[in-house]
């Protein structure tokens, strides 16, 4: 077999602020030959994640951060083409770190094999992998919904929003959410089938966007689920009913900021009406994993749930998938699909 | 008996800002004779606390607002003094809501009897009632001390501040207080016996702050009790261990906010440390009387718990007293004394 050649993304810069296309470069690398026990997988499918922003500063965090000169590290979903491993024959397809790059070789450790005919390989990495545990995790165990409750979902179009807000109805709870721009909105009151939807673009300031939500959430917010921060969170705060919930999962206007952001000034809500705020990662709930497995698995396939992909082709497109995530130039879960 | 006359103080306009004496007056009224069913009371105690801000402004909040022209309201420690109602012979001590004045006149509804053997009198205003409620429900119930944790508190040596403080260190916690000025530090290091007092007036900055209180917190915060908001929650949340919690219980520093406060910038904190920040008050923990009394009045009786009051006499200076509060004017838990 003649030497792989793989193409693979690496960091060259820490972004300052907002990251460009400059903070990235494409490189190649041939790929040595297995060792025992060694497998090479090609990637078929890779994610970006806002989360990803955080591990390019240089400073600690609940991941170590990224290394400028190295392969970018990400989730994805590789399929074993060679190996030197009986637990994983060749055919396997497998849900691991080694994302950013064409091809991987690993000893097995730290792999999740996939099943293909559960659900699709790519949503394993979106509704039935790390942001659909984040939106299974956070709502239902900090969120706690209740029949008739109202829930507020930020980014509801996104990769983690889409499935909080549908997950929301099927508990029976009035789902609100926002997103930028009106065919997000249309997709997320027609398609995902929630109560209605907010165009946060569409607002000049705080005071327009806590207007819009007012007026479709009649009786107040129970639940927020936080993945924006900034103007978001302030109305969310001030049309929190007595005994909400936050499940504090992102604060994505905030990840780029050069400055300090301006912060939450109606935080004295947070007392009166006796909000829980909670913050968590999708990590928290891997004792839930097997409930959410089954869940999700079913909802897909059941068509309860209605998934929404945005794909771009080809690893060297990858750093313009992970920009996209913070100009809203997404709509779904953000994927990019290999060859 | 001639007619009884009782000073009052009334509100006769809603501060904008920081209250000044000229939004209170004093006036005189003859009270009327007793109905059947009906008690006398003398005031002997009243307290002024920090949410009785919130009741000025003319909002909708957890209780509703104080009316201009009309006698404050607030808790007070009343003798019986002339009774028609059997319950309440004359000579029993009861807590109630009518403060602010020197007489009230109630049908013996929402009164509680307290026992002058159990705890000194004017404790049922601070330590042994509503403060004390919220300072064992509060960091007990949200706050969940752990030994050995490190808990940060924010107004250290206020009503609510000094007996979390204290009760923290019963519960084997390092406690770290913060105050303004020496005289207060030296009393919670020396006489409430806390591991370290921060006096954050001597910080130019919360940069400054968050140095001090880092200085004092080498294994960083597993617990910060809010009092205060801004700069010393900006610092908690910045030196907040993994999984810490926040029992938020008040923000004194945006009470008199005549423009939005500057804002908490750093909340994503609260995301990748999984932080619990939870609001409250003390009727929230009304289920655990029955425990916070007899642990309360032990602790005072054993001296594990050393109480700090700030007494001034007359009802005409309760306006004062009140306005202490917000300048911490006050060394401890503010009372007013009348004869």
């Amino acid at each position: 077999m003649n030497a792989v050649v793989s193409k693979e993304i690496r960091l060259v810069s820490r972004p300052v602020g907002m990251p460009t296309l400059e903070n990235f470069e494409l490189a190649e690398v041939t790929m040595p030959d297995l060792a025992e026990g060694q497998i090479l997988l090609c990637n078929r499918w890779l994610t970006v994640d806002p989360y990803m922003r955080g591990r390019m500063y240089d400073t600690k965090s609940y991941v170590p951060p990224f290394q400028i000169g190295e392969a970018l590290q990400g989730g994805a979903i590789g399929e074993v083409v060679e190996s030197r491993n009986d637990a994983f024959p060749t055919g396997t397809f497998v849900n691991h770190m080694d994302g950013w790059r064409e091809y991987a070789i690993t000893d097995g450790a730290m792999l999740q094999k996939v099943d293909p005919d559960l659900a699709p390989l790519q949503t394993y990495l979106g509704a039935m992998g790390m942001p659909g545990l984040t939106a299974y995790g956070g709502l239902l165990t900090i969120g706690q919904p209740k029949e008739g409750e109202t829930v507020f979902v930020s980014a509801a179009s996104g990769a983690v929003g889409q499935l909080v807000c549908q997950i929301a109805k099927l508990k029976g709870c009035r789902v609100v959410g926002s997103a930028g721009g009106k065919e997000k909105c249309d997709w997320l009151t027609e398609v995902a089938g929630i109560d209605a939807a907010v165009d946060y673009k569409a607002c000049a300031n705080q005071e327009e966007l806590q207007a819009a939500v007012a007026a479709v959430c009649p009786d107040g917010i129970d639940i927020y689920f936080e993945n924006v921060g900034g103007d978001h969170l302030i109305t969310a705060l001030n049309l929190a009913n007595p005994w909400a919930r936050f499940p504090m999962c992102g604060t994505i206007s905030s990840y780029n900021a050069m400055e300090k952001p301006d912060g939450i000034w109606n935080l004295f809500n947070v007392i009166g009406k006796r909000i829980r705020m909670e913050g968590f990662i999708s990590f928290d709930y891997i004792g839930m994993a097997e409930d959410f497995t089954r869940d999700m698995s079913g909802w897909i396939k059941s068509g309860d749930i209605k998934l929404k992909e945005d794909v771009i082709e080809g690893v060297e497109n990858t750093p313009q998938a992970f920009l996209n995530l913070f100009t809203g130039g997404n709509f779904g879960k953000m994927l990019v699909k290999l060859d």
